[in-house]
């Protein structure tokens, strides 16, 4: 099979100094990776410059990415090159980039003027609106400096939506059996299989990992696999969860082809 | 001498899966370790997880560190261990840690609950001053999320002030020949030279390493290395500046003992 795997984490750039990033070492990745690998499998593996990843060997194209804009534009360079039999989109990828970042005494300076020029501001209503229309404005024209000055005592950083890459995948890539994964921190097994069962759907995905970041731990990692008809499977570690996705992945699409 | 070296870069986590992180590869910090090392100098060496650092050997010892807040501790209860000959500030330390974030939709329900509690908005003054206390509460009083909602259009985060590290490295160690670093972004030879002069003095260091981003590249690494006569000394690569600092502290020990 011809296989896709995204891991690691982005980041995206405050500045030319300061990053922010989503954490994630890519062993879970690198398990993914190898154990494609060791089945005879060809894997794109697209990952971030920090990540672990699977040792170069015959078979394994590696590409390194930072920010969630160049994810999606080596995705769908890679779709227009080629035809995916599996896709593990195991990355975690900032749900958020950085707008503007601006001095709480700017902030305040800014929204003061904008709010003065008002005169309703004495009803709820009209101020809530003038509020988003002035964080709006904000958020869009004010240009983010090289380096934020260091000189104030609070900062306030705008960060605006990214567009979901997982929401792409389908669309590009219909024949390919296609594994999302969903993290979450601190919620019940039901809980898990609920949202990742709804990210299912909502994406058109074959299966979804959902995990709980409280139960990984070193050699741990709790992982259940949530397939279209709501079943689950849950593996222990990380090596379980790779051959269990490995397994599933070859499986469907033989019962696909 | 018995040496103390900071490298890398401090993160402040956003949240259990989110970090701000300050770049810095590491490799100056660790040329300016190895030479002093091979100078048969003593070095307890603070660094970051993903800095790179001397390998292991006699007479280094590593401490890892992640944020700010741990690297001020960590600094604290060395300086109660151990009197340093040198000290040699090269990590780059978060100037803001965060406070808590928001969506624009709850940020703007909260101040347009305070502001409307005030009967004064239409004059600019006290609109800034309601302005600056309504941030202020929220600030610090709306509790972070484990995870960040990503269902929300646009994110506010507050980032407040960190403690300067470099400002209380004197106090504790008076003896210490103390080399500050300050990295610009794209300014002139004569500002890196006039901001780098203005922070030794302030924080009463004997050497200031001033270097701008945008003069580091793969080979190059400028540096200019201020005293606190104002004389300057310019590096091109980062192993000239670890051999520049190494001679330049070695010689201000020798002239004060």
């Amino acid at each position: 099979m011809n296989i896709l795997i995204t891991a690691g984490g982005t980041s995206e750039r405050i500045d030319n100094v300061r990053s922010i990033t989503n954490h994630s070492t890519g062993r879970l990745g690198k398990a993914i990776g190898e154990c494609f690998l060791a089945q005879g499998h060809h894997v794109t593996y697209v990952t971030t410059p920090q990540a672990v990843r699977p040792v170069n060997q015959a078979n394994l194209s590696i590409i390194e990415i930072e920010t969630t804009k160049e994810l999606a534009s080596t995705l769908l360079n890679q779709f227009e090159q080629q035809s995916f039999d599996g896709i593990i989109h195991g990355m975690a990828v900032s749900d958020f980039t950085t707008e503007t970042t601006l001095s709480e005494d700017i902030f305040i300076e800014k929204l003061a003027a904008k709010l003065t020029n008002d005169n309703t501001l004495n009803d709820l209503t009209s101020l809530t609106e003038a509020l988003y229309h002035s964080l709006d404005e904000i958020g869009q024209t004010v240009q983010q400096a090289k380096k934020i000055p260091s000189g104030t005592d609070r900062l306030l950083l705008f960060l605006k939506k990214n567009p979901k890459i997982i929401a792409m995948l389908r669309d590009h890539q219909p024949q390919a059996v296609l594994v999302g994964f969903k993290l979450l921190v601190g919620v019940s097994f039901e809980e898990l299989v609920h949202v990742g069962s709804a990210l299912l759907t909502k994406n058109n995905c074959d299966f979804i990992l959902a995990n709980d970041l409280e139960q990984i731990h070193d050699k741990q990692h709790v992982g259940i696999l949530i397939d279209a008809t709501g079943q689950t499977t849950t593996a222990q570690t990380k090596s379980e969860i790779a051959q269990l996705i490995v397994n599933k992945v070859e499986e469907k699409w033989r019962s696909q082809s």
